[in-house]
């Protein structure tokens, strides 16, 4: 028998007229044939109440009790679905992490699991029943209880796929895959069937928020094939998250177009070209815990350069504030400008490694229709470029034509 | 040091304000040397909801999920009640029931407690911690979650007392003590200093709600002194429950008044006096789930004899028709009558042992007051009347001033 491990999410589980729906849709896995491991989260809504609650008994939660805490929510769900399930008359048993017993480090409230034990699973599954497990929560050594931080079921979910070796791990969420750029903004957009694991992990980094991207990293790891589908949906096979090239089909050269509007750029220009000079405009940013992404320096000459960089929108006023009034008088820099009516966006895809021209074809795309780029970051998988926000849309809509990702390769 | 185990419940841990009165309390008694075990319960409310949810996701809930479910109600308890305590800089560790390990049968949904490891609390104790436990519910052999039934709480106090040998087990609730009879029908009723574990549950069994009788029962099995306090009030001794008659300091032959309406009664008469006619009237009423409480059949006459009981008032008309239309033309009796506008007095006290007269006086006193007495049953230390409803009050006010209740003996 095939072994099959579902996550289902808060919204997926967030009433108990969804979770009959959810149990339908495992009813009916097990009818074609299939053995699941079900992972749930709490209901939306149920952590942050949680939440709330415990930061009235204590402005900063003890981590140990916090995670005593906000561990019920799962509980809770696991015992619903169960209900629902036998209701049905379908043969179901709930675990707890610890119950399961999912062994996590003691980091309370972001805990990496270490090891699962799957003996008691295994019993329960080859007896015929959906077992559903509590998602986000675990057991340390001493026997306490752990959660492994926001997003932690899919980890969960991916976790228990590699310890029981499971077929795949299908992700139940309130999209119905992963697609090549937001079809709200390109209404041709289309749902990838496949996507490697490495664009995901791009795509993921860059906002795209279907999946947490330590459940990624997890199944990049133990090489678990992750599907990504609508818990909304009867039908519908989602997107498989690959780790074989060669596995992927479409063999497209551009997976995606990610894109957004949360940055800032700051620009030191005139400083002096010289050792350390990265660090000494960097560091006092760093001290103040500000989160720098694209970094760019250019070629400089006559001595001097232009250092650039981007930073969250949020934290553009407090970084400009640190550059003029610190930097700048330190490192000697002529000015510091910056804006933050600017936006990201990347083309991603694994077939940059072996296909030529594809920055050229993009940055042209872009002169064609006039759109002027500010700043400009490669890595091996992603192309991303800085234009004025105003543009964003249409950026990504002419890039989704020109690479014709609304056609299936 | 002096162990003591205290037991909060739902009303006394109600919002976050009262947890804190709660942890001031505990922070006093460490302060004046205590080590302290803190049971809790859910917090008012929460167990009703979480029902309530069960409910809608199965109609008759699957009694092992119940557990899984209901038991987050104590664990959100404990997390909060230790948040506080350690705000106050007090060191605190919570514990759920599968955590300690209470070990339980597996009679979900009503497990009975079949021992508990007190290794880790004793070493947290010896540590300095406040440990906090989840009252209600335990673990089974298979590392199921189990609960003890509505009141369990009061009996995880217990039980940690037992286990850890505690100086006594001091329940916190809304009122303040045992009364000689309730306050609001009588007003000089009188807080006991003491009362004996016989008379307690006799209490208990006549429907005062202030202990679980099984917590009683099982405080007496394992002697362990049971005080009641008010978790309102800042002094107060309460009201402590003894094993020994001679430990009680009042030497009072009656310790207190109950009384209840809930009953009705019922009479056969004229039944034929021979052997099995009880069994041939009462069995068919037991077939029916319908318990019976007092029972009396006096001494019969020219081979007939009438029959009586008490029943809960709302299987008045049930039991009415069970008897007329099945018991009565099978024995043969005259007729059936009865009535639910009764109440039934309780007179309660070990000193009835060694005092004549106490009877008499009962019976005295009523008629002085032109109430008839309707029914009559005694045991070693309780004397109950059946009276018309409408002279409940006025029985337990004659009473309560006949027997001096309202003086210290």
């Amino acid at each position: 028998m095939t072994l099959i491990v579902q996550k289902y999410g808060g919204t997926s589980i967030g009433s108990i007229e969804r979770i009959k729906n959810v149990a339908r849709r495992i009813a009916k896995f097990q009818s074609l044939g299939y053995q699941l491991v079900v992972v749930v989260s709490a209901m939306s809504g149920e952590t942050n109440r949680l939440l709330a609650l415990a930061k009235e008994a204590q402005n900063n939660p003890n981590p140990r009790e916090l995670d005593v805490m906000v561990s019920t929510g799962e509980q809770v769900s696991i015992a619903l679905l169960s209900m629902v399930l036998i209701e049905m008359g379908v043969k179901a048993r709930s675990y707890t992490g610890a119950q399961v017993r999912i062994h996590t480090d003691n980091a309370y409230n972001k805990a990496r699991i270490l090891n699962i034990d799957e003996d008691k699973l295994r019993s329960d599954i080859d007896a015929g029943y959906i077992v559903v497990v509590a998602g986000f929560q675990g057991v340390d050594e001493s026997g306490s209880i752990t959660t492994l931080g926001r997003g932690g079921s899919d980890t969960t979910g991916v976790a228990l796929a590699a310890a029981l070796n499971a077929k795949e791990c299908q992700i139940y969420t309130d999209v119905d895959g992963i697609y090549t750029t937001d079809p709200s903004i390109v209404p041709e957009a289309r749902r990838l069937r496949t996507i490697t694991f490495e664009e995901m992990m791009e795509l993921a980094s860059l906002g795209s928020k279907v999946l947490q991207i330590r459940s990624v990293e997890f199944a990049g790891k133990y090489k678990v094939r992750l599907r990504v589908l609508s818990s909304f949906e009867e039908e519908g096979e989602g997107t498989l998250i690959t780790f074989e090239e060669d596995e992927n089909m479409e063999q497209a050269i551009i997976a995606g177009i990610a894109f957004n509007r949360d940055e800032a750029k700051v620009t030191v220009l005139g400083v002096p070209d010289r050792p350390g000079i990265a660090y000494q405009i960097l560091g006092p940013v760093a001290d103040a815990n500000i989160d720098v992404d694209m970094i760019i320096q250019n070629v400089g000459h006559d001595g001097m350069t232009d250092f650039s960089f981007t930073v969250h929108r949020n934290e553009f006023a407090r970084t400009m504030h640190i550059l003029k009034s610190q930097v700048q008088p330190h490192v000697g820099a002529r000015d510091v400008v910056g804006g933050d009516r600017i936006a990201k966006v990347s083309l991603v895809g694994v077939g940059m490694r072996s296909y030529v021209g594809i920055a050229s074809k993009m940055f042209r795309s872009l002169a064609e229709e006039g759109i002027n780029i500010q700043m400009i970051s490669t890595s091996e998988i992603k192309i991303s470029v800085i234009v004025d926000e105003k543009y964003m849309e249409l950026a990504v809509r002419i890039l989704h034509k020109s690479f014709d990702l609304d056609q299936v390769p």
